[in-house]
């Protein structure tokens, strides 16, 4: 049977795409732009998730979800457009937890979530209600449907410091110095069906150029996923974040350069050589191909700063012809 | 000791007034105005809190602080004034629970309480800074800080059917007919020592023209309470939210007519009569005071209808010369 299958005809053409947030969300627009919504899927980082208030936020989920839907804020990448802000002022009238701000219809979002959760929805099938509320074709995958958080250390004086995702990234702005960080599990916290069925089919596997130790390691973390990508490696191509030594918005070049990993697209190439078999980075660290031709990557260089949705086409189309590239 | 101990100069002087939502808040209105707000405890109903959305409503609770902060929808009787509904009008667009309308400045309020809720403090804690955020000199004391819940059982068919408070009050606009009331207990759901110290030395415990089945019996249920109102019987007065067989708001009438209760000021002074030494009825229903009497309840008739703060404090006034009339 399986060696007259046709996989041309029988197996549904998908790009996978490995994601964070704002920078992935704009990676999944130009591939939408690409190859259509209806063959991407996003399988999405949920170590960002946070309760707060009691209710369930997935910051990386909806990014993308608002991205994809044309609602997101594109003054700051994240958020929707023309949000209001009554009930953060009433909460900061009680002297209320603030930091974390959340605008009025983005706050639907939770309190549709949380209920749906709390009656025992998981994750995936709430996403996927949330996804077609706003118009989005693509499939919108949370690795996992347990629990999943990114913690980072840091040293307070003699003491060490733990923080969620959030608490740093967002109350603390990204300042403290890490030491080490934690993907914290829940004995559940395996991958889903659809995102392993996503990763054994998809035509490519695109890393998507997202902090690569908070918004993809936690993906990784979740068990079995590296195997499987070690096993596909021929068809996972990764974009690095990191240009000219530099993170285009975020803390990655900071957080890599204190936890060791050199903070350049050669140390986003080592980050993810085992599991891809290809990296695009940006033409300002062209002279970097051939260190990283040396860890059996192939290399492409290419403009990467995505500031229109054509530039991410173009990006998405670089990283498919690396995925194509020695498949013949 | 306590033979020279001068009562009227060691116990500060307090008005204890068993409270459910609308209806007791406009009584505490004309009880403040008439004693002033720092001389009055308000000991409230939390059996008809609910969680919605993961976040800890306390209507109740609310709509005495709204009213008595002087901030509440005076259309409704509950809510805001000038509120808006940003996020339910967006939850309403996933086709969420909408139901129970929540205005935005409110769901500050439920976001505060849940939070500090799940960083371990107490209902009571909570809300104190509540109540002080909105300017109320008043304590508000929920009877209890565990975990009160009225439920109601109609007949659906051949099956029974459970109901929150809320599914009943609202989802269902009491429509329902009710076959049996349940005030589900969880096993920390003692009375609070706040509200044990204020029962045991207030000059006077009102009990608010509140629903006596769905409002006042919650806090009845709380084990001790009984005890402690029986032996303070002396100091404790009634007001029948039933006039001329009728509720002026709600389905108190219907519900007692139900559950086999006369549906009449006779029908409250009978549930009463175990703890209170006194009722207030309206003069409409003045031909009942002679069977109210033996009941070995005093009474008296006065115009019960709180269509203004005056007429509340006109109220409050008869309810006080209530308590006092014998006591001499």
């Amino acid at each position: 049977m399986a060696a007259n299958r046709d996989p041309c005809a029988k197996v549904p053409f998908v790009i996978a795409i490995l994601s964070g947030g704002v920078g992935a969300a704009r990676f999944a627009m130009g591939m939408s732009a690409l190859v259509g919504p209806e063959e991407i899927a996003i399988i999405s980082n949920v170590g960002d998730d946070e309760v707060l208030h009691g209710l369930h936020i997935s910051p990386d989920v909806d990014t993308v979800i608002y991205t994809l839907g044309g609602a997101i804020n594109p003054d700051t990448g994240w958020g929707l457009e023309g949000e209001t802000w009554r009930v953060m002022d009433a909460l900061s009238d009680y002297g209320g937890l603030t930091w974390f701000r959340l605008g009025d219809r983005d706050l639907a979002t939770h309190l549709f979530r949380t209920q749906l959760l709390r009656e025992g929805n998981s994750l995936t099938t709430i996403t996927e209600k949330i996804r077609k509320r706003w118009n989005v074709r693509s499939k919108i995958l949370p690795v996992t449907d347990g629990r999943l958080r990114t913690i980072l250390y840091s040293i307070d004086g003699k003491d060490e410091r733990r923080l969620s995702f959030q608490e740093y990234f967002v109350q603390q702005a990204h300042r403290p110095e890490i030491t080490r960080i934690a993907y914290e599990q829940s004995s559940d916290a395996f991958a889903t069906e659809e995102v392993l069925e996503t990763l054994n089919s998809a035509s490519a596997i695109i890393i998507a150029p997202s902090n690569p130790l908070l918004s993809i390691g936690p993906i990784l973390s979740v068990p079995g996923i590296v195997n499987l990508l070690t096993r596909r490696r021929e068809k996972v191509v990764a974009v690095s974040p990191i240009i000219a030594g530099k993170a285009v918005k975020g803390p990655a070049a900071k957080i890599m350069a204190e936890l060791g990993l050199g903070p350049t697209a050669l140390g986003v190439a080592e980050y993810y050589c085992e599991i891809a078999s290809g990296i695009v980075i940006d033409s300002a660290d062209a002279s970097l191909a051939d260190a990283i031709k040396l860890l059996e990557l192939k290399v492409t260089d290419t403009n990467t700063i995505m500031n229109s949705v054509e530039a991410s086409r173009a990006l998405a189309k670089v990283t498919l012809d690396l995925v194509a590239e020695g498949l013949y």
